[in-house]
């Protein structure tokens, strides 16, 4: 019955299945389907749970699984794994992808040299299309996928490419020399898989090759890979602006809380930070009681507009739209839409203020707050991300923190100040 | 000179210096560079600055622009202009390709209809790899990059595909049929192109062949443009999550504004909710100035606090992870894990506030509101998103309007009103 369920699936929706349904449901799921679980399905899996999985498999199904995997693949699976449990993987490889896999993980995480499969296939610069195929029909172990015909020199450094499209529709005499890809790339092995992502992205790469710290080929990395990169550091970047680390669906209660307090804990101290700041105002407040019902208005509204332009200010970061030569032209114009926002939000609430508590002046107290609030917001939310930036500092990870705690500061202190100056 | 510049550019890192230099520039770099913006670069560019850029060019460079690119490529371009310019275009097409684009343009937008290029490489299915290597050699009009063949029956419906690699690592006698591949995957022309780039990224595809009603094949979607979608169904949700429309870094300071405008007002209708809640508490407030010191902290945490889990939950649902049969296990895990949090916090708050205002009744109330509202904030960061995804409404859209309200609302509230049971 679970061979008639799996069987049809693709190893990408087993590995969602498995990864929903309840922790013991997984444990007896795996422990029948057993040799279902092959490869494809490990390195789908989620990481935190795929340890749990790969413990239920005997050493002889963890090793048949890892066996029809390319070494990226076995990468991906092996660096999460504790010790013991990556020397009894790479016990169950061949010697030569031992190695293989042993040398990726000798580059730094996150690296190109991690993402990159060792499986390539190349040709001499001097070859032509005639060569390349019959040298083709005469491997037997070709990458599952490929999709460039690498030509490297007699030093093994890669020069170009040439699509597998090219070649098939070029007569046998062609050199490969004379049809290769103006849109050729290559990547270290240490460069940052983000880096790599983008690029892909941005050049409409399929695959490319990587080169060592001599500049011989060592791999390749297919757009399958990068796509998926491309959605983790997405993920990454919309977590962190909400104060989330790395967690998914799978972590447990108590894992989730680890994860999550420290960042309410920083949220906790910056919040103390305005009560402060609104303590300094106690006279005031006691004396108008109408200023403690109004005074979240401001600050929320300053913590709405500076996350709107902090957002488009991170992911453009992150997209490399912002940069050196735009930056003042953006900071300039936020300034602009925060101001005039405020301006109209100004007015509004100038109304809202004096009806409300048949006071004109407070009307006049929140219409002005509210307008350096907006202006200081629209600043922040684009000053704080390039700021941390410039630094090396993620702007997604810290950037949500600094403005909201500047727009309740400055929204408390300018709502409350002028109140005092006003009303007192 | 700025041929020397833009020479060894790629079209994509051209198209993003325009997109970065002040408009005045940008114009004058367009008359300046005029062939040099060729397709490429036209296709590259942001939607919002690409009708300012075509206005400049003439007709006959437009057209030629048009002309080296693959239909969908033009399709893209043509849809965002408006109908003379559109038509314009049209006619500088050839015949054939004015069909298919005015094919493609009948189908909704972000379908796979708009999202298909038309030039596709098929084969019968009874074919051998040498008879299509040697219909491959006599073809002219290849597309640029092709990385499968697509099998067709005779009535033109797509069955399956083979890989090139497949094809030139076989012998010329192995029929097609017995070399194809497992991972075949289709689309019909109105499928969202958010469901495609998720079944891309999902099965790890390359290229997809898309067919019209009749099931018949009219062309195909190649994992670059994928790629592209997923990357802007990407920004549309961290957007959203912001309260930020569609806007772009190209944008003027009165276009952002009229996009922020809207979500600030119904933010700012949610924060005169919060404060008509703040306002039935007015005694004890007067009596109690702690409790204007302290409100916006518990209101602050919860915050915070629902917005990671709507974060976890939005993100959950783009990626498909949060299905209807994990939910009720998610619900319960964000409902245990806010109130674990919540009673670390109240802890904390309990002691500060005792402290702070020498009055260990305040400490008490405190405490206990964070405990309520860090259980609400959880249980309604995901709940909120998992109903609005049932109505058809996008969680990303809506959902962080209505936490932040709950936790504003429920916060004040509970602090304020226990205030009122046990300090007046
Ligand atoms: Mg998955
Ligand atoms: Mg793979
Ligand atoms: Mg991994
Ligand atoms: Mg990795
Ligand atoms: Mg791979
Ligand atoms: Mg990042
Ligand atoms: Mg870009
Ligand atoms: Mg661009
Ligand atoms: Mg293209
Ligand atoms: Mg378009
Ligand atoms: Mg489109
Ligand atoms: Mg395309
Ligand atoms: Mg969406």
């Amino acid at each position: 019955r679970l061979t008639a369920l799996f069987e049809p699936m693709h190893a990408a929706d087993i590995a969602d299945l498995l990864e929903q349904v309840e922790p013991d449901e997984r444990r007896q799921l795996v422990l029948l389907a057993g040799s279902l679980i092959d490869g494809e399905v490990l390195s789908e899996i989620n990481e935190d749970i795929r340890e749990e999985v790969i413990e239920t498999l005997t050493s002889e199904q963890l090793a048949d699984a890892m066996r029809e995997l390319e070494s990226d693949d076995v990468v991906d699976i092996i660096e999460d794994l504790d010790e013991d449990r990556q020397e009894a993987v790479l016990d169950a490889l061949d010697m030569v992808d031992r190695i293989a896999v042993e040398q990726a993980l000798s580059y730094p995480e996150y690296s190109a040299g991690r993402l990159m499969q060792r499986e390539v296939v190349i040709a001499p610069e001097h070859w032509t299309v005639g060569d390349t195929i019959d040298h083709l029909r005469g491997q037997d172990d070709l990458p599952e996928q490929f999709y460039h015909v690498i030509l490297v020199d007699p030093r093994h450094r890669p020069v170009s490419y040439v699509t597998l499209g090219r070649i098939m529709s070029s007569p046998r005499t062609t050199p490969l020399a004379s049809i290769t890809e103006e849109s050729f790339r290559k990547f270290e092995v240490d460069e940052y898989e983000g880096d790599v992502a983008y690029a892909f992205n941005q050049y409409h790469l399929i695959s490319a090759p990587v080169t060592d710290a001599d500049g011989r080929l060592v791999g390749v990395i297919t757009i399958d890979d990068a796509m998926a990169v491309l959605d983790e550091e997405h993920e990454e970047d919309v977590f962190r602006l909400a104060g989330v680390g790395d967690e998914s669906l799978s972590n447990s209660t108590f894992e989730i809380v680890r994860r999550r307090f420290p960042w309410l804990g920083v949220n906790l101290l910056t919040a103390i930070l305005a009560s402060v700041v609104i303590s300094l105002f106690e006279d005031v407040l006691s004396a108008v009681v109408a200023l403690a019902v109004l005074m979240p208005i401001v600050a929320s509204m300053g913590g709405n507009a500076g996350t709107q332009s902090m957002t488009v200010a991170v992911r453009a970061l992150a997209t490399r739209d912002l940069t050196g030569s735009n930056a003042w032209r953006v900071v300039r114009r936020e300034a602009m839409a925060g101001l005039l926002n405020g301006c109209l939000f100004a007015v509004v609430m100038a109304f809202v203020g004096s009806i409300w508590f048949g006071e004109p002046l407070i009307g006049v107290v929140i219409a002005v707050a509210m307008v350096v609030n907006l202006l200081v917001a629209g600043l922040s939310g684009v000053l704080v991300p390039l700021t941390l930036e410039r630094f090396g500092i993620d702007p997604a990870l810290a950037s949500g923190t600094f403005v909201t705690t500047v727009t309740d500061v400055v929204g408390f202190f300018a709502f409350l100040g002028l109140a005092s100056l006003v009303l007192l």
